[in-house]
């Protein structure tokens, strides 16, 4: 079965045996997943260039990374399933239009420009 | 089939047919998560709270949602690869770990403190 | 005296007497300004909509938000430093911008825009 | 004087003379301030590692970078008044403990841990 579904399952049981849904607005899910990437970010910040290749699969760093991705995914399901969309759907269409967008013999080795 | 290994091996797909792995290495990958994430935040950030519920189930709002939330996985995902996380499993195992540490009856109706 | 001009020379002498600049790669200041913007969504998540005018307010929060939001200005400053902007000026010229751009007028009351 | 104090109050007439207050809740704002967090990385994102000290020094991107930073730095002074925090002795503090809390000869060339 899909795991995207039945993650988002369990999450929306999990929120709702704790009586949290009341706490899970879009804005304030938002703002936890914002949380959750800060996180992330910080656990690669200091990193060497030259060294984050071999340091992000060694321990602890590795599950310390699988946490806080984790923590990242349960959230934007938890927004997704808030807002009522289909994410499962929505990222295989996104990826589709990506695909078609950027040809690839046009966009070889470059990489696109969000200005 | 598991939809997050798929939209994995078709992101790893995508990039290697773009020559673009050279731009993944994780930090830049977070980098790329921050700037999506930065988008999903302006689409709400000036909503009315009394208002968002009914304001993200209408379009364009719920599709410009659905867009965003969609690049912040695929980024998600494909640092997860780059990194080596099953992140199905660490997010399934997570998910697991909270609902061992919030026992519903000890946490009913109270945000958890971060503090 | 330019407080934003002090407090810059103050990181720039903080971080150079720790041998630190050379972690401090725009990309990687970027990276930590993000984690400490995480701290600050935390300490704001889960307040009620109708709490948080007197949450912010009240200790220790209050104070805690100080904190984080020092940390963001702090990382800001160095960020600004490294990468050659004098941001008291171009916040100035910012903020002149957006006097121009939005004539009151023609706003009040709706929020800009940022589809 | 204080360009801190000075920017918050031009802000604060910026947004008063549109009737933005009522949006100013600093929820919003903060949601507001990753946005622009977000603009900023996306700046980056992609660059090389060993080209990014060049590329930030030359134009158009030393301009965007000037104008993120200053977005992000005025919703961020705008934050701070809103919750009543005055953010020039507020960073000033923080810098004291943190040149405390780091004697230069115990942290020389080590980043500062964040696990």
């Amino acid at each position: 079965m899909s795991d995207i579904a039945d993650l988002t399952r369990r999450m929306r049981t999990f929120t709702e045996a704790r009586d949290w849904a009341r706490f899970h607005d879009p804005k304030s899910l938002v703002l936890a997943l914002v949380g959750e990437v800060g996180e992330l970010a910080e656990l690669l910040q200091w990193l060497r260039h030259d060294e984050q290749a071999a340091a992000v699969s060694e321990q602890p760093l590795n599950g310390r990374l699988a946490e806080e991705m984790s923590d990242v995914l349960l959230y934007l399901l938890r927004l997704a399933d808030v807002v009522g969309v289909d994410l499962a759907q929505a990222a295989a269409d996104k990826l589709q239009a990506n695909e078609d967008r950027f040809p690839p013999d046009d966009h070889r080795s470059v990489a696109p420009s969000k200005a």
